[in-house]
């Protein structure tokens, strides 16, 4: 057995277990890997230089693909650059399978070049860490190499996904003769068939019976993936039980669940608009007794703190597997199902009928605010309105509702309130240009089916505020599992190369965007790829909470104020250029930048730090006072 | 005690022990931090956005104070984007101290942004992991706060110095009350004063009864600081004992020991090119019964396969403290004492005078190369000069050589030859413009003072051959703890910081320097900034060495071919731009580029990769056929 077969037998399991992505960073250690992946025929390898931007495309490749993605590098701290990408894998449970060529065992700390200790890289932040034989000429070596390649991809998908270490101490010679044929073919794989957990009957039914005898039930959603299924289960189960279902704009919630799905009962997302409302009826009125959560991070603050102070009797986390974060302070019982299955499940029975559910009138609905698209409306924003006095937030029970109906009831007021106060808010005329209304008006223009991809910080909170067209199928992607700067635009490159037929729109600020510049460092084109650039000069988000903006360190050492334009790096990147710093000029560029035919472009909104600090007090002074 | 009192200390106790500059990243958790920092007195604070260029601008820092720099970073990924510079700083044995703010323990894994689990954060690369206390209003908590500061810069100055990292959960509030002083100056530290070992007298009279009855003795230095006593310490013990002394361009020791030091007597440099010579003739005759070795690594991959093979009897390593390596697998003892005091104890005695040793002309010498720039010549490149037939390396002992004195003729016979080689060869007329050339003249004409940065990968390899010009003190430094390319620029930059007065240049590649180009994304002007950018589109190194240049994918997966020219990069960072792509241009450009008076530069030296291979395969060619 040639002792590099056991290394060519490497991609060859992963085609088999349904690897069909790798992204790979030049070196000489790698060597053995990058000619055994790029010779694979069921193998799409690209290479990316900087690692760290190479990382966070493969994670965007995977998000996209929901499958796991492979990456190679060569030994030293190349597989350190990949670490913030693997921990946000790990956070986000993304499977990621990291090949890291090392030198063989007996030379580590012998001072030879690019040489770390890179057994257990990545501590905390992976599920394992694998460690390939130096030697496989023995044939059990040879067997556990093999092995230990399917337990790790099958460690990497297994739920919650997350990503794995498979280090490969490498000695020369590292590459084939000229003329050698690489064997692929000869390797048997392991494979993994998830089962799906099941409660016991008497379990449920116990579970039922607790819904039907609370009065305040709410479900609140967390990070999630689109996933129709669950949309139907959950509207399924919110409409039979008439309970309000809240989920910010990372758990894609206000996708379509199915067609002619009426969107009057969708579930809510303007938490982060009446949460603010500081009304101590609201509030009580809003006051869960039993709260069901799912999926991964919040993203609003005041609901999350609301919540937290709220304490619920009873807190359900439904999750199939694995650690589960007690985000409320409150958790009561982890409820070891998929979401999708626990809500088709805890529906009322005799209610399953989608379409009995939507014509029953008796359930309270959402108000479709004048602003909302449909799906056959020109692609234009609004006209500006002038601001009046805000509605305000009202809510009466009637005497018919059931005592669930009477719970649902304010979080509904609260949400059309909302939606109206934030339509009427943005379209007021003479504003000064400010990031916050130019994003509301690209939110209103993307393209169907985009992929949108909210960068860390401002642009996920400012979205999240702003809310989705609801029929334009806009999926919603963001680095929340450790909510950093870093990655956002490689990421949104991965997922651009993942689905060519698909629009990819990144939103992002100046910091994030200009740290992140390597992620359009390679040679792979992103025709569907459009990034909305908010270039505030400075990290704006310092201004605009409460704390750095009161310190005299605020510009040097919280906003840290920068001159870049990205013309440059548009230029350097062959990326179509747009600048905008009017709303005429914004109104303008949108259609062309959107325009499919149009290819990769870049559209810098510059905007003045503390304009934008000031309009955005307006808006959280407007809430405020709506109720004073 | 306020709450925060304790974290308001660290600044202070940084000071204290000499800590005077900090390099932080901005963000919302470390506000306290950034605050305290920033109002102490003595302390210098830069803000740096992307934290993988902060922390290698940290490391150039302290490389070139000698002293601690701190780091500073908000929580989640902000500290994995340190972990290459801490891995190099780790091999590199440079300390530096590692704030990262965190959220307090209760509050890891619950979903919170910007939350990983930062505890050993480095794993095997720091060399300890301190856990600040979350709540130190307990008196005992208080007193383990300020004193675990102190171990902390303790523990990474000490011998090995490396990095360290402070772990600082804090809970809100983070900001002082607007018009609050910040109270410094209350706090005890703890010094360490550290000792310099000593054998033994009879100890040290065995081993000088070792060099003595020994006949062929090596010294072969790693990377180190330029350092004088330790060059002094050498001269005097190499000819007292008229033993070779071989080191790299990163070991420093082309720097003069002392005024009028005899360039004579230098140590030798020319081995990656006389190791290259396949005389098996030559090969014996180098041959050391006793290796002596003290540093770090080795750049010469040449001599290191050859000291591997030629298993000296024994192997003595010089190195106070720490892990040793065992570089040529033939270790036999470890001797800690510093190098410098080692070779002043083991010179002959009665030989310690300088100026007797300098006299002495029955002591082989190294033949000054006729091109060797004299303090007082016009800095110009040497005029071109046709290549004749290379002298051929011949060495004859004389009857009146003492055994050691019979050793140290081949080496230097070698090192004279290889050094006229060099200078005709690089010299002949009507060479195509390539990238070996262009860096000898470069260097030919470097400032007096420089602090030289040589980037990896081909930038260190093709110094290292060309050596440097030996009266110009120019002192070496590159980032050989880990050879990665992923802060060789932010070191230099971090240098530049931190000695204003003094020239410092990075000679780089194209994608160490497209990589790593956040470097200059920072407010802090560096006059003294001189860049050399060989750029040839592509990580052209995998064409130079054998192997990939063999294998179909070379283009697409070794070299990956980039389209960038640096002429964006170099405005959007204010950087004087100069771009060369023949041997007219670069003559002109020479001297504008190194004028003090010309400001941070940028010098594009465009080449083609195949070209540059093809002239590196003429080089490689003439040295083999010297001897046929």
């Amino acid at each position: 057995m040639a002792s590099l077969q056991a290394v060519h037998n490497i991609p060859e399991i992963c085609a088999q277990l349904g690897i069909t992505d790798v992204v790979l960073s030049p070196g000489s250690r790698c060597a053995p890997l990058t000619i055994a992946f790029a010779r694979h025929p069921k193998i799409q390898v690209r290479t990316v230089p900087d690692e760290r931007a190479a990382a966070f495309i493969g994670l965007g490749l995977a998000q996209a693909q929901k499958r796991a993605v492979a990456l190679v590098c060569t030994s030293g701290t190349a597989g350190l650059n990949y670490a913030p990408a693997v921990a946000e894998a790990y956070f986000q449970q993304i499977p990621l399978v990291v090949f890291t060529a090392d030198r063989p065992p007996e030379w580590i700390d012998q001072l030879d070049g690019q040489t770390i200790r890179q057994t257990d890289l990545y501590g905390a932040h992976a599920k394992g860490s694998f460690h390939f034989p130096a030697d496989t000429t023995h044939a059990d070596a040879h067997w556990h190499a093999t092995r230990l390649v399917s337990e790790a991809i099958g460690l990497a998908e297994q739920f919650p996904a997350g990503p794995v270490q498979v280090n490969v101490p490498l000695r020369e010679p590292f590459y084939p003769q000229q003329g050698e044929e690489l064997q692929f073919g000869q390797v048997r794989v392991t494979r993994e068939l998830p089962g799906r957990p099941q409660l016991p009957a008497s379990t449920l039914a116990e579970l039922r019976e607790a819904i039907r005898s609370t009065s305040r039930v709410l479900v609140v959603a967390g990070q999630h993936p689109a996933d129709t299924d669950l949309l139907l289960a959950l509207h399924r189960f919110a409409a039979a039980w008439q309970v309000p279902v809240v989920g910010d704009v990372i758990a894609n919630l206000h996708l379509p669940a199915a067609p002619g799905y009426d969107q009057r009962r969708r579930p809510l997302g303007r938490q982060d608009v009446f949460m603010a409302v500081p009304e101590p009826g609201l509030k009580e009125a809003l006051k869960p007794e039993l709260l069901i959560t799912f999926g991964q991070s919040l993203i609003s603050k005041a609901l999350k703190l609301y919540l937290r102070n709220a304490k619920p009797a009873q807190h359900w986390h439904v999750q199939p597997a694995g650690a589960v974060a007690d985000t409320f302070q409150a958790l009561t019982k982890v409820v070891r199902m998929e979401p999708a299955d626990f809500f088709a499940a805890l529906s009322e029975e005799g209610s399953t009928s989608y379409a009995a559910l939507a014509s029953d009138s008796s359930i309270p609905t959402i108000t479709a605010p004048s602003h909302v698209a449909q799906p056959d409306a020109t692609r234009v924003a609004p006209a500006p309105q002038p601001l009046g006095q805000p509605a305000r937030l009202t809510w009466t029970a009637t005497e018919a509702d059931s005592a669930k109906a009477a719970y649902l009831r304010p979080w509904l007021a609260a949400e059309n309130w909302a939606t109206e106060f934030l339509h009427e808010f943005m379209q007021q005329p003479n504003q000064p240009f400010n990031e916050f209304t130019a994003i509301y008006r690209a939110l209103q223009l993307l393209p169907d089916r985009t992929a949108l991809h909210l960068a860390n910080s401002m642009a996920v909170r400012y979205a999240n505020i702003l809310g989705l067209p609801t029929e334009r199928f806009v999926e919603v992607f963001a680095n929340r599992g450790t909510s950093g700067i870093d990655g956002c635009t490689s990421t949104a490159v991965g997922a651009a190369l993942a689905q060519p037929a698909r629009p990819v729109v990144l939103l992002t600020g100046d910091v994030a965007f200009f740290y992140d510049r390597n992620a359009f460092w390679h040679n792979y084109p992103t025709p569907n790829l459009r990034v909305i650039l908010l270039n505030n000069h400075a990290g704006g988000i310092f201004r605009l909470i409460d704390g750095p903006r009161q310190q005299p360190e605020l510009e040097e050492f919280f906003e840290t104020r920068q001159p870049l334009r990205a013309e440059n790096t548009a230029r350097d990147f062959g990326l179509r250029y747009l600048a905008v710093s009017t709303f005429a000029e914004l109104e303008s560029a949108l259609p062309v930048f959107f325009a499919a035919e149009s290819g990769a472009g870049l559209l810098e909104i510059t905007t003045d730090s503390p304009t934008n600090a000031e309009f955005f007090e307006q808006y959280r002074a407007a809430v405020r006072t709506s109720f004073s």
